[in-house]
């Protein structure tokens, strides 16, 4: 059996190109890292591996941290591999940072491997995740509901970003079960210690590997095979959606600093499957990442696709989705484009009829009836009330207006800070005024006094158009 | 809440296009389909449909049986539809069929509710299925491995083959819970019997249902919108891919009665999840579909693809998968076409140099040593023991030779059997003969006694390629 493992671990570092590199091994003392650790000793030499090891004191059960740290170093001693032993005080960093324990146990024990990394001077952290971690992730993302992604579990390789180091978490033992790395430690005649990182997994970790699998091997006796199996097929399936995301990026996504822009008509005829994932990926770009993207708010982003100009969502980590005219923004608000153009002095209106401004194309028609437009460009008021002399400038200080509505007359600078425009948008969008004040703040709100009533005998209906 | 239950029901009629359709609605008499019963009614003017209700005694239950057959009797007449019910012999046809009680009682409520959309004349019957039900199929999927295309679950519309119909199965209430089923029931006084179908349960669906569905609520209270979000996507990726493979077949496939062929070049640079996908489209086309499909079949075809031609691989119900020169098939064995050339005569071959045959062209070289070749139509020879004197010509009644390997003499024939070689290809296959006797099955099996050792000082190459 051992041999069997040997070859196993031997051809996963020809496969990945991993022969001749230098690894940080992160060691617990439990048995899936001692088994990892002594197999590594064994083949260092075939696979000319430099290897060091790295153990984390977490000061979290006093005496028993201590001897684990004491195991390793005697290990690492009988080895003859260097080590180094972290200490680390979880507790106050959990209290600093407000998470959980097993987040706060990760946190400081990744930037504790990093460290050794810059020290050592490699990128490589080694991991003796077993077979029964990846099945075990793959259920507790299944039971936390992240979608397809989710299925894929633990990969043999997986770049990481601590800090504002870029490494790689290697995993050589996922072929290999928790039961086989105890087989072999006792061959071996290792005594590891009980496997003393349990108390960092999460409580619902810890449910799925002592109640549900239990549970489920009762199903199916094969259930781990059964979901590593869905689990491939899934990342595979994603690695090709990835690779056409990849090809689409290219051709509809520039991105300017936090602002990813998107071609409207290059997303026209896309699959939503695509459009989905080509939002994931945009999102991943920007601050927050995909952390508190739900499902919902990509749904909502696809919808907002097909909607007109002006439209926007609000995303976790105050990010803004918008919908400009032959674009889409996702940034932050405040760094969005402005989708108006610069509008300078005071125009008059021809009404009935066509105006051209800087910029834009002013329509106004007297009309029967309203239609349901759904274009935030378009107004319909009462065509007696408003009358036929309108002006078309940008917000002066001081402006006020009744916002359809609100039944109370609003200043429209602070209309336009609670509809959060923003601010670099704010002087440039067109305000529709009559003799007796604004009728009209184009793209967002009549005033509430010339609305289409069942009393109104004439409509008049204005439309902007980009010019 | 019923109001939002009907608009639901009227929304999904609307948007699958089936306002205006004559319905088979099967009524089992629980709280699910007779919910779903009495939303039609009071619907189906609105909505145009034309109902007929659909009701198997499974004489299951003896006393039970007839009385939810008596209910659903009662029921139909005071809602004024017609009723068809049947009478069906589970247990007998569990014992002609050998299959289990939960299959054989499916099968035959399907055949009969076949049956009755034949009398009524149309191709949709409407269940019941509620979102319980989608999620406890999901589960079911999971825990049964298999793959991401069981992660879909139940969809609102799904075409069947029953016996020769073609049929559409509708499910209206996928968004409704069992809960609110019976809740509805309770408002509207109905007293629907308990679930009369939970015994056609599998076993396993219901310890789905009452024992892991319940502990997983425990880990996640929205287990069942997280099981739903992730069959979304799952379907939503499927599709795409879906889409993809239809447009890949219709380049790389052809298909002639049984047996598929798949243009290898056309199959070059396109990604493994797609191939993947492709071949499980051409197996869902042949007798026996994917019914004991297993991934590793999926992988080993995989690698067979850039494989030279001739190997094959077995798959269940007597279907083969074999690499032809620009082709590749998969069929009945007794169908593939075969891929070499008709060849009729003797011909001696001109060694060194080439010889053109009747759709061959043979190379032969005198080299200093042997290549390995992934090629069957190579083969390397002592140059001293074959001499020069050569012939080709195909398989005769009383050939015999000494298989590489086998250390006895044995009939061409019978070798050809053994290596199940499909029959109408036997007498094309080239065989390459001395003035002692045959030194080359081409393509299968050299003769022992030409081998190349280390005692040889000449080697003979002798290539077959398509001429």
């Amino acid at each position: 059996m051992s041999d069997d493992i040997r070859l196993g671990i031997i051809r996963f570092f020809q496969n990945h190109n991993l022969t001749g590199s230098k690894l940080v091994v992160a060691v617990s003392g439990g048995p899936d890292s001692v088994c990892l650790l002594h197999l590594l000793s064994t083949l260092k030499d075939e696979l000319g591996l430099t290897l060091h090891i790295a153990h984390l004191d977490h000061h979290l059960r006093g005496e028993e941290s201590r001897a684990d740290a004491e195991y390793v170093r005697g290990l690492a001693g009988s080895l003859h591999i260097p080590v180094t032993i972290g200490q680390g005080d979880v507790k106050a960093f959990q209290k600093v940072n407000k998470m959980t324990l097993e987040e706060a146990a990760r946190e400081v024990r990744y930037l504790f491997l990093a460290d050794v990394c810059e020290k050592i001077g490699t990128h490589y952290i080694v991991t003796g995740h077993t077979q029964n971690d990846n099945v075990e992730t793959i259920l507790l993302h299944i039971v936390r509901g992240s979608g397809t992604r989710g299925l894929v579990g633990l990969r043999p390789l997986t770049p990481k970003t601590i800090g504002d180091r870029g490494l790689v978490i290697v995993r050589p033992m996922l072929d290999i079960t928790r039961e086989e790395t105890i087989d072999y430690c006792q061959q071996m005649r290792l005594e590891p210690r009980t496997d003393s990182s349990n108390f960092e997994l999460s409580p619902l970790r810890n449910k799925i590997r002592l109640k549900l699998l239990p549970l489920l091997t009762d199903y199916n006796s094969n259930i781990s095979e059964a979901l590593l199996r869905l689990s491939s097929s899934a990342a595979d399936e994603l690695e090709y959606l990835d690779g056409q995301v990849a090809e689409l990026w290219n051709k509809v996504v520039t991105r300017d600093g936090e602002v990813i822009t998107l071609d409207r008509e290059g997303l026209q005829n896309v699959h939503p499957a695509l459009k989905r994932h080509l939002l994931r990926t945009c999102l991943e770009q920007l601050p927050g990442g995909l952390k508190d993207i739900e499902s919902r708010h990509i749904e909502d982003m696809l919808s907002l696709m097909d909607k007109p100009s002006g439209r926007r969502i609000d995303l976790p980590y105050g990010l803004v989705f918008m919908a400009g005219y032959d674009t889409l923004w996702l940034g932050k608000e405040s760094e969005l484009p402005c989708p108006y153009p610069w509008l300078d002095g005071e125009y008059p209106l021809t009404i009935p009829g066509v105006t051209e401004l800087p910029g834009w194309h002013v329509e106004a028609k007297v009309v029967h009836a309203l239609d349901r437009e759904d274009n935030s460009l378009v107004a319909y008021m009462d065509f007696d009330k408003v009358g036929q002399k309108l002006n078309v400038r940008t917000w002066k200080r001081g402006d006020r207006f009744h916002p359809l509505g609100l039944g109370a007359e609003k200043k429209l600078g602070k209309f336009m800070m609670d509809a959060r425009i923003p601010k670099h948008w704010r002087r440039n969008i067109p305000v529709v005024v009559s003799s007796s004040g604004i009728v009209w703040l184009a793209g967002y709100r009549l005033d509430e006094r010339v609305k289409v009533t069942s009393q109104t005998r004439r409509v008049l209906r204005l439309e902007f158009k980009r010019g």
